[in-house]
């Protein structure tokens, strides 16, 4: 028998693992991708198809849900996984990026964060307790603790005391009572300190949680830095727990924060690259607004094994996205998406057969190449 | 064997009937609605979904595909069938309607008709024989001749001489040379004058086509007189083959259609009104902004079998609707659509059961009491 927190590491080679983590929702297989449902939806996609892509886990925003349409209208009807119609696990963020990232006015104490929603402007209170409760009452499978999330460019002081607010307040967030089953993630600050990042991650440590998330990256810093912190941070948590890197979405990224040791990622890239009519492939991004694709008969990616792929040419989609036509951004969406997640799925399997580092260098040089 | 044309009808009832007809990619159970496929896509959705929700056969418009992306484009991408990955029955209107509809600069003269693109400004040339090499080199099962479409209020004369230049045009559609196995179907007009509407239903009949469609209607006329000069203009037209009525889309206009002895039937509405927030259903139109259906657990229509209500709350779609989400509008086209075909599959049966009038009578008083 498993249980919800269950974490098995099947596989390591260098830092990249590959594990399984048990939730109330079924298991996930890592490393994974996480779509981004922020409202509730992953933008413009079906649940169904969701699955089908193989999405293992979603992410919702608790910050969006909070605002509209409230989690007591989605307890009422059941709970976040009956109101969209996803029967898999599911990850709430706790609010703390959006709130330090969106809101032009905000004023942070010890206690909480008071900021204005970008729904209407109306004043909104978030200590770590009401993150709980809302993340509880939305029934998510993980929860994240709240954190306060500084400018990638903030002086030590103010990262400093970022670190000391997000170990209280994490505290407070794990004295709260959680949904059933549900499991709760810290998240490690420090900025690109690595001394700051110890004493974050060792402090969460002590609290003890299911599973340590890395926040406040991928934030505008050197991308150089992000992984060589995102490495030293990993080696600090413990093995036996996921490890969660907040927001990235990227091939190279992806490919480089597994290397690194984590095992679970999201980002809302590859649906808003495919609104915006571009296709993420294994040699680098395709703009389809691009005359060139007029007459392609070619999929976007010819190794893609998705429904897109399958299906459409380059003509097609170029022609749906030059009439801005929904369903290009759908097919775009779904394949961004499909792709990622046939990373990870090609990423695994490397891991368990030993080979993690060939499969590196081949990808990011098919990457790096741009052929099409 | 079968073969494309054949038109086999399997039952009467009063003046409706339930029939079969044969195209070059598969047969058509009638009465039929067909989902609007405007620029190569049914708005928002999939043709794994169209499939799905029951749609036998989609209609193109050559005039916006003439226009975006072309139709030489299109059969260089294999046919509208494999470019939009539709393999079912395709329809495709002739652009009269649009040239007559949207065009606020047009000049027509016996040769054909002249306008402005909707999408340049560019000045185009439409003659019959230019539709219908556009409609052969898409690729569709049926084509349509290209008629003229007075407005509804135009005087006699003008009605007139559009009843005579259809059928000169029509004489010259007959004339070209079509795609292997695609039928062609004549349209006949005459506003909602009896006698130029028989005048051109002869006239159509003289040439001879694989199908008659009434065109020139839900203009603007009076719904009434629309109804009434559908019954007798559909009873001038051959038994033994399948006539179109262009451009109906309400579940009451749809059945009332079907009373007058009408076949096939388009329109964009299920689809609009799933863009803009509306659900069509068995007690009448619901507005779905509304904040009443915030915390309502039902689906949208209780009877619906579609993938949209057997897992969706009127709240959830009410939510998607409020904040805009692409997912809302697809959610609410299928549905839409799903709801149309269920109703012709129940009207199909009714006739064949020998009890339309009853049937018809029920459907009305239901759409009318509006108890939601």
């Amino acid at each position: 028998m498993t249980r919800p927190g269950d974490f098995r590491v099947q596989a390591t080679d260098g830092l990249a693992r590959a594990a399984t983590l048990e939730t109330a929702h079924g298991a996930v297989q890592t490393p994974i991708f996480m779509p981004v449902g922020t409202l509730g939806t992953v933008k413009g996609v079906d649940p169904l198809e969701l699955r089908e892509i193989g999405t293992q886990i979603l992410l919702g925003n608790t910050y969006h849900l909070h605002l509209r349409p409230g989690e007591d209208l989605v307890a009422e009807m059941g709970g976040l996984h009956r109101f969209m119609a996803w029967d898999g696990p599911i990850l709430t963020d706790s609010g703390g990026f959006q709130v330090f990232s969106l809101a032009d006015t905000r004023t942070v104490d010890d206690d909480g964060v008071t900021f204005r929603s970008v729904y209407d402007g109306d004043l909104v209170r978030l200590r770590p307790e009401d993150a709980m409760r809302i993340q509880a009452a939305l029934g998510s499978d993980i929860a994240m603790c709240l954190d306060e999330v500084p400018k990638p460019d903030a002086p030590a002081g103010v990262l400093a005391a970022a670190v000391e607010r997000t170990t209280r307040w994490a505290e407070r967030c794990k004295a709260t009572t959680p949904a059933p089953r549900q499991l709760r993630f810290g998240i490690v600050q420090g900025g690109i300190d690595p001394t700051l990042r110890e004493r974050s991650a060792l402090e969460l440590q002590n609290i003890g949680f299911d599973g340590y998330a890395i926040g406040g990256l991928a934030v505008g810093e050197e991308r150089s830095a992000m992984f060589r912190i995102t490495e030293s941070t990993a080696a600090l948590l413990p093995h036996d727990r996921p490890r969660y890197f907040m927001g990235i979405g990227d091939p190279e990224g992806i490919l480089r924060v597994i290397a690194a040791g984590v095992d679970m990622f999201d980002c809302v890239l590859p649906t808003r690259l495919g609104r915006t009519g571009a296709a993420i492939t294994s040699s680098g991004r395709l703009n389809m607004r691009n005359a060139g694709f007029a007459r392609d008969p070619r999929p976007l990616d010819e190794s893609c094994l998705c429904s897109t792929c399958q299906r459409f040419s380059r003509a097609y989609i170029r022609h749906l996205v030059a009439q801005k036509e929904m369903l290009g951004m759908r097919l775009l969406s779904i394949h961004n998406m499909a792709f990622l997640l046939a990373l990870c799925a090609a990423a695994r399997e490397a891991i368990i057969d030993q080979r993690f580092d060939a499969f590196l260098v081949d990808a990011l040089e098919r990457l790096h190449t741009g052929a099409n």
